[in-house]
């Protein structure tokens, strides 16, 4: 960044932005209609509206809703000065991310007689994709403009539905909480855009780049209200019954798990065992990366234990010991270090869904073998052999072919987002894209007309005190702290 | 305001909350029971517990008060030094007003054999009527007193109940989500009240009456709030099924649209390209206010897609040329800018929604053609025909008779509501009613025992620091700032 | 404690929090196994699956969850420079006490042929019993160490059990939403550990006990979020059906007259009439802990209201009059006023379901009477009143006989707390647990690593202003307040 391009994106974010709903505008148009839970001529005379597919998934998608766009929002705004950038940018990579997903799965999975059909299930599910890019994001949030970040949600919505259907429709991969197809597709993708984006003068730690108390407080918030809401998160795109339950049980679980296991592991690695709220902010939902794979397998309540016990560890240890690694040895840049909460209890989750699938015995899951491992079912009948081979989908698995295949869904899932991500970095580098230059990298008055105490300087003092006269200094000193209580 | 009266609301304060709650107690006792939903001893031996009507809108009441209390109490909550009154205020109008509107809705909508009947239902339509009061105290929060504003809410409510019963009763408007019944009277019932109350002392702004960073971030999570529960709230009268899901549908596709439309059109007024958050904060809820008219009807994704982009233009451009014209032309105050986000939104909404009648085939509706357009289905037999003669309501009306009947709706809820305002501006207007003076609006202590430096001075200095004498003019400045960061 | 004991946990923590972990892994693969909604193998064949019991409870469940760890945490953290540890404690004693309320309450309620049977239900009813220990700590937060508070919870869970299978099982006391069990026992318990814990150093106050103006706005918004939740907590254990809706209809009424009583009298008792943020923060919610005594009975909507007008004055009486006397008279230290809160309204509810049983005529509930009050139904034949002599239950009981009962259960509710808090504050008066000298109580950085000013030093000025020299007593200055706003 020897040279410092324009950051003013008066012209360049509009006409991304005014294009891109647009273009949508003219899509929805062609190709966009309702489904048949939505579509009222369509609907029959008895129909029952109690049935509509609505209620099986509303409150579940209110639920996810509030825990990305306000909880990660909050767990986000851990940076003293860069709270409102991370609050709005998830804000605004969230509808973008949703609105072109509903557009790619809609062509992928949705399309037929010449139109994608339209139902709150499409919003639900295109809002995953949305969360990889949201996740994603953590790796280069505060270094990267909005631009980057929609040009970055732009590439990775595509990929993800390419590699999802990879893993899920080709290979058949079990991973009903998306801990191998969303989180560590999401890490490695952003951690690749990372690597193409590496910033030498960001290597010794930006000095803006700190929590302040408050900020910090709202974070740890945020963190419990994704903490609260996870199990929804988990649940959504289980079929209902014992195995909805299931998930939900596990879930839990596995979240109070990881929470005392955060407390004690951050205390015990500090000389005067204080806890450090970075630690806190992340390693508590580590167990809920991880339980996705396996959320509703009979994985017992004491698996679900032990998998947040885990889950937590490998995160702080991360933070403590892999992040400074890595930082150093490849020149890695992971700002929220998304390695550590999404990458390893991935890696743990995906790595337990195969010794599950492995090691529990079929008779455990009693009739709902099929159910949980559709692809070991056997072909009903000719008709559906016959239709399994032309499609190229086995089924009749067995369980250690089962295994083999989730081995070749994490492997698949790893290195395609590593390399699209880093792919995708090398074009984010291109220089109009209004990347901050070093020096205001998390700096939130950057990009937004942040309300500075200049303003707050003509209200004068308040009715009942103030008797003597300021001196300036003292103005100019907290003018210079736009941020959010920097000065606590 | 050339002479100060006193703000003290110690006697008058009370007097009215008291005098409120015990004549609520009496009217519960005369006239209030339970309804066939909450009455144990109707209750027939073989109902079915699972369908009482608590399930089909229990969850949707429940978020529509943490949008109400929780996200719109923090979006008020924009300006720095007048936080704590925003949120407070703000619960204490709904409170007031959903009490109120129990008996008023009671009256005209629940009363038979005597009594007032009363389950789960009751208290959500009356949060709706609740929720007018909180709309118009948006155009003069920070330049009234608590007695004021529910003095205020003690005329808005009953003038509410009767002009909603006079279009949705009456005229038969189809306006499932509120548009004209709740956001347009709400606006300009509000902008009554401030054109009464016009204070010429406040035409150049108030010296107060500016974000801090802090207050800033709060109110765009609070947006947030009210953004991500939304649907549930346009939602919540529509019966279930396909019309519900639809709404749904809707309402996220065209919030959504504003959203994204919202960045864009933020950048591009500003000579930087930088976003003001104050267009964020509003206009990216402006596509939810204009659904209301069209919710249930077969608008299609894209003219929900479209309705949210115009109405987040409509709502920017708004603060950026309509706010000032009207303040210097007409001297209308509209401190939060109610006119841009439900005046404009909502006049887009309902001549939307005359084009929904005129435009869309009868046949897109198949057999739903007389759920979604009640007043369109013809008379049943003789006897249905004879009732609606007598009650003088019109039946198996055309599409663009029903369109008539939608601007007459439209017409009577902006006459009343601006006629019914600026009387009960007038009223307000009152010298006893403890209206603060110009130096002291927008400003929390004034009505607020507000923790001040003066008792963290007596905290002495942290355990760990502090070798230095501190300076007297320090603590003077800090004591100066009693607010939400305003030296952030 | 005139010798101040090392601080720092950093063996001590792990140690107990590893041990627990450990210990309940240990017990979870011994004794815990799935029940008959979550255990895939035992559904039958033609289960019906939107039938599974995670249905009934789940939202509800959810928005306990939101409102204890959101909620609650923001509501104690109303002091200046403690808020992280509110927020952090009141997680991690939440997530704790639910584990061991797993193992007690299923070895008591849940447990047969060798297993605990686990569902989501029994975490719904463990986090009732965690509650106790977060409303207990409200006594003593502050100063008491997470050590301390984490052996609390370990003593208080198993009393807590015992005491409510004796008014519950034994005795029979209905009390739906746990006033009597959980509000009137959390409370005196929580006082019996303060007067053990009694420390003369604080006798007088703490300097930095004060709220600051963010802290005292924050916890507002965390007694709103609790308010908007307390029908789903109360809600939440009762049948469903008529009774449900009844109990949300009661708790919303009491709640919104608490409100309202409580700006009343909060104005009243300030001699300029101006509101103070303490009683709005805890008086709204008095009507909800006296509510559950009677929640689904049919005292009425009248009943409702008055018991939330009565619950809010004797609450914000109790904070003006009753705190202070108890202080200087049996010095009585109790931090968040909890006596107030939980005490006091606990006592008015528990008298009005005396009442209600008394006076309440049986024809009433119709055919609902026995579903209400399970002990006064009759036996239905010879084996069951055998079975009822051999249990020592009685059946058939009159509404006198069973207001007795009544009686019995709040007494020994109170007695049984009472005295376990106060030897379970004895034992926390042990030396080696960590508890923070006088001058270190209510300040977050003695056992969080606080981001501080000192950090922020080397961000250096903000890109656009900052053109004078800073004076290094500005940031001494600022360095000695880390806390929540205490500045602003």
């Amino acid at each position: 960044m020897s040279k410092v391009f324009s950051t003013s994106l008066r012209c360049r974010l509009p006409v991304l932005l005014f294009f891109f709903q647009g273009a949508l505008l003219v899509l929805f148009a062609l190709f966009v209609t309702y489904d048949e839970h939505t579509d009222a001529a369509s609907q029959p005379p008895d129909a029952d509206p109690s049935a509509n597919q609505l209620y099986a998934i509303f409150s579940l998608f209110q639920d996810i809703q509030l825990m990305l766009l306000v909880g990660l929002g909050l767990l986000l705004a851990f940076m003293k000065g860069y709270g409102i950038s991370a609050v709005a940018y998830n804000f605004l990579m969230a509808n973008f991310a949703t609105q072109w997903a509903l557009i790619v799965q809609g062509f992928v999975y949705h399309y037929h007689q010449g139109k994608i059909h339209l139902g709150l299930y499409n919003i639900l599910t295109a809002e995953f994709a949305a969360v990889t890019v949201l996740i994603s994001a953590g790796a280069i949030l505060g270094h990267t403009s909005s631009l980057q970040l929609l040009l970055m949600a732009l590439c990775e919505v595509p990929l993800y539905v390419a590699c999802e259907w990879l893993t899920v429709s080709h290979f058949r991969v079990v991973d009903i909480g998306g801990t191998i197809t969303l989180h560590i597709f999401a890490c490695y993708f952003g951690l690749g855009v990372s690597l193409a984006l590496y910033r030498p003068g960001l290597q010794e730690g930006h000095p803006k780049a700190v929590p302040s108390y408050l900020s910090d407080f709202l974070s740890l918030v945020g963190t419990i209200i994704l903490w609260v809401f996870w199990p929804s998160f988990i649940a959504a795109l289980i079929r209902q019954g014992d195995a909805q339950h299931r998930a939900v049980l596990h879930t839990w679980i596995t979240l109070s798990a990881s929470a005392l296991t955060s407390f004690a592991t951050s205390s015990l690695l500090d000389k005067k065992g204080k806890l450090t709220l970075g630690h806190l902010q992340n390693a508590t939902l580590a167990g809920g990366v991880a339980i996705g794979a396996v959320a509703d397998m009979a994985i017992t309540p004491t698996g679900a234990f032990a998998m947040g016990i885990l889950s937590a560890l490998a995160c702080i240890l991360g933070f403590q010991y892999m992040t400074p690694f890595l930082a150093s040895k490849i020149r890695l840049q992971d700002h929220c270090g998304i390695h550590n909460l999404h990458g390893l209890p991935g890696i743990i989750g995906a790595m337990g869904g195969i010794a599950a699938i492995l090691l529990i015995p079929d008779e455990n899951y009693g009739l709902q073998l099929y159910q949980v491992f559709p692809p070991r079912a056997p072909p009903l009948d000719n008709t559906t052999m016959a239709e399994a081979a032309s499609t190229g989908q086995e089924l009749g698995r067995t369980a250690s072919r089962q295994a083999l295949y989730q081995v070749a869904g994490l492997g698949s899932s790893f290195i395609i987002s590593l390399a699209g991500g880093f792919l995708t970095g090398l074009v984010l580098r291109l220089p109009f894209l209004g990347q901050p230059p070093d020096d205001l990298c998390f700096d939130d008055s950057l990009y937004f007309k942040i309300p500075r105490l200049t303003e707050a300087l003509h209200a004068g003092p308040s009715h009942e005190d103030l008797q003597m006269p300021l001196k300036d200094h003292d103005y100019q000193l907290q003018d210079s702290t736009v941020q959010m209580s920097a000065n606590l």
